[in-house]
């Protein structure tokens, strides 16, 4: 029980610090009854979730199922900081208003996932205002500036000659100070969060509390199966978005970013994704049927399996009325292409002033639907082009 | 008017920033009478005043007698930071007991160069506690790490793998924000002081305030004449010393020394300094004299001119007293001579252990006093040393 219980906890994480720890509270869980916390931090700069934040929140979901009561930490002091982590510039600060209501518009969305009774919200403005100027001077006594330099963000920053204001070497301070307000006893979070995270355990060790495990989760990649899932860069998949939405990204994917997806989001076991690779390898299963079996999961994962068989049954419509035909021409592009030269290349259109006057006209869709913008840049991703009726071409950007 | 008050607030001054604005303020005091703030920084880390602190508080008394109004301004907030300008290491940090004790001890000494009526005494504590949690935060945003490191000190220890504590960084926003709080004109300091003095104007421009004017004034060497003068060092003539003790202090420097303290302490015109010194250099003065004018000025300082002759006839006969001959034989040794070694070298004794005896005895005198430790070994300065009632020797220790 505990064995299994451990396995399902140590899925698809890069690393753990003190698993041990991790084993002696879910084992005192299963013979005591004795619950454990579990910390886990979301800056409130972004109000939407998207499936590279449900990472984390399906591993506290089952942490919840073998003792864990999750600390959701809402950072809404540390936000007005801005934290750079994995990103090459100072992070815009929020005002508050923006960030409690971000904050509102999150705790709606993690219910889907998580469970109401064994999740604490904790909002971190609540002790480290009360730390007041003095508490925070004695808080940055006890950690220096070379090993805050180490962080290789800051390090390649300080090396590019970037600027790194002085409060960013707070941020890590204050958010690893969240750990000894909270007693936390096992912290989770993305590999790119390894220095905060051990901040955390650095700090109970000053404060003379026992140290947080950490359980560090992968980055989860987006659409464009390159870069890190992000509103921002506009690859993501968002948990509030229609099943309609959701299923047909699941569909866009690669094949090998569906392999991706199914190790880090899906719920099926590993074995059975291991066979299931197996058979589209073998040509025992079409790559589309296990693209579907994954949509429909992570569909009726934040609505249910009815409204997901209808997001299908839609998609599958949508293609059929098309009448798109089974074997059209592929093409490669690079990122960046102007939709009127993808035209031309694809040998949809002659010319690419013919191109503008379609779209304009209205006889362009791009998977299935009208475009209007003739200036389009296509990002990478898996295109279906058509040009009136008839005309058809796959274009695969890169 | 105007010209003479400039000259007198710019003598012995090493740097002067924007002196313009300091013109104006004067100019505007002699034409409008109005007022001008003079701030002032001391940290409250030691509780006596030493000649060294004199330097800034002389400078002091001179704005105030030309419209300055002086803010004092007892750190006692960044007191429990610890700056480490100009150590090698981190300042050990004072309890708030400690240093509220030191302060009040201050204040009751620096009344005796400063009019109290142009003098308004602040504690830092009362902005920067102010400022909470999520105000040093916002003030941490306006500066960057790299020009941090940039401060001399840091940038050594940094290089040298020597910890500067997150803390450290703090303190330079502090103190200059301490300018932003007290809107002061221009602020004095050390010239180990300069970056902290230019984070005042940094900080001031940042919130949109005019920006201090900034003199530095030199460090004052000690009784050695070769390091800062400072308690730790015990090269220090403290300002509530027993008027015998500060003459015969002054007494004891070297003649370069003498010129140097001429400069910086001495309220006598630079042209008289230099009048003076022409007569030593043709022997038309003998050294000892310009000494005892130097000693009588600073003792009657901090007393008065009675207490300062007593002082003076006290010195001169405790010399005769000891009917010190007027012609004994000079030496030189390098310093940290152990003093056995040294009645040997200067003939007084045929070996170090008959010196030793001789101590024990209390037959050896150094500058007219027994002494009773046979370990000891001279630091840098002129010594009288005298075995018996008939034996003397000078010894100048390098």
């Amino acid at each position: 029980m505990v064995e299994k219980a451990l396995d399902e906890i140590k899925r698809g994480s890069v690393e753990i610090i003190d698993s041990e720890r991790i084993e002696n509270l879910v084992k005192r869980f299963y013979n005591e009854g004795k619950n454990f916390t579990v910390k886990a931090g979301f800056d409130p700069t972004g109000a939407d979730l998207h499936l590279g934040h449900t990472v984390l929140l399906q591993k506290l979901k089952t942490f919840q199922k073998h003792g864990g009561v999750v600390q959701l930490l809402i950072g809404d002091f540390t936000a007005s900081i801005g934290d750079p982590t994995g990103k090459s510039e100072t992070r815009k600060v929020l005002d508050r208003e923006t960030i409690l209501e971000n904050a509102k518009t999150y705790q709606e969305q993690v219910f889907k996932i998580l469970d109401r009774d064994k999740t604490e919200i904790v909002y971190n403005s609540v002790w480290l205002e009360a730390l007041g100027a003095s508490g925070i001077v004695a808080l940055s006594r006890l950690f220096n500036v070379a090993r805050m330099l180490e962080r290789d963000d800051f390090e390649k920053r300080y090396k590019a000659g970037q600027s790194i204001s002085i409060s960013e070497f707070l941020y890590p301070l204050l958010q690893g100070y969240d750990s000894v307000a909270l007693k936390s006893d096992i912290e989770i979070g993305g590999t790119d969060q390894k220095f905060n995270l051990l901040m955390g355990r650095h700090l109970q060790k000053a404060y003379d509390l026992p140290q947080q495990a950490i359980l560090m989760m992968p980055i989860l990649e987006g659409l464009d199966g390159v870069q890190k899932m992000s509103k921002s860069l506009n690859n993501y998949i968002g948990i509030t978005e229609e099943p309609k939405d959701i299923y047909a990204k699941v569909m866009s994917i690669s094949d090998e970013l569906m392999w991706r997806y199914y190790e880090i989001l899906s719920d099926l076991s590993l074995d059975e994704i291991a066979k299931m690779r197996e058979d589209v390898k073998n040509g025992l299963l079409h790559p589309k049927k296990a693209k579907e079996r994954l949509a429909l999961e992570l569909t009726a994962r934040f609505y249910n399996e009815e409204f997901a068989n209808i997001a299908k049954r839609e998609f599958d419509n949508v293609f059929k009325s098309n009448k798109i035909p089974s074997d059209i021409e592929e093409f490669e592009a690079q990122k960046g292409i102007w939709i009127c030269r993808a035209l031309v290349d694809t040998k949809l259109e002659p010319s690419t002033s013919q191109a503008r006057r379609d779209i304009k006209q209205g006889a362009v869709k791009i998977n299935q639907e009208k475009i209007s913008d003739e200036k389009l840049n296509l990002e990478s991703g898996d295109y279906i082009l058509q040009v009136g009726k008839r005309k058809f071409a796959k274009l695969r950007v890169k």
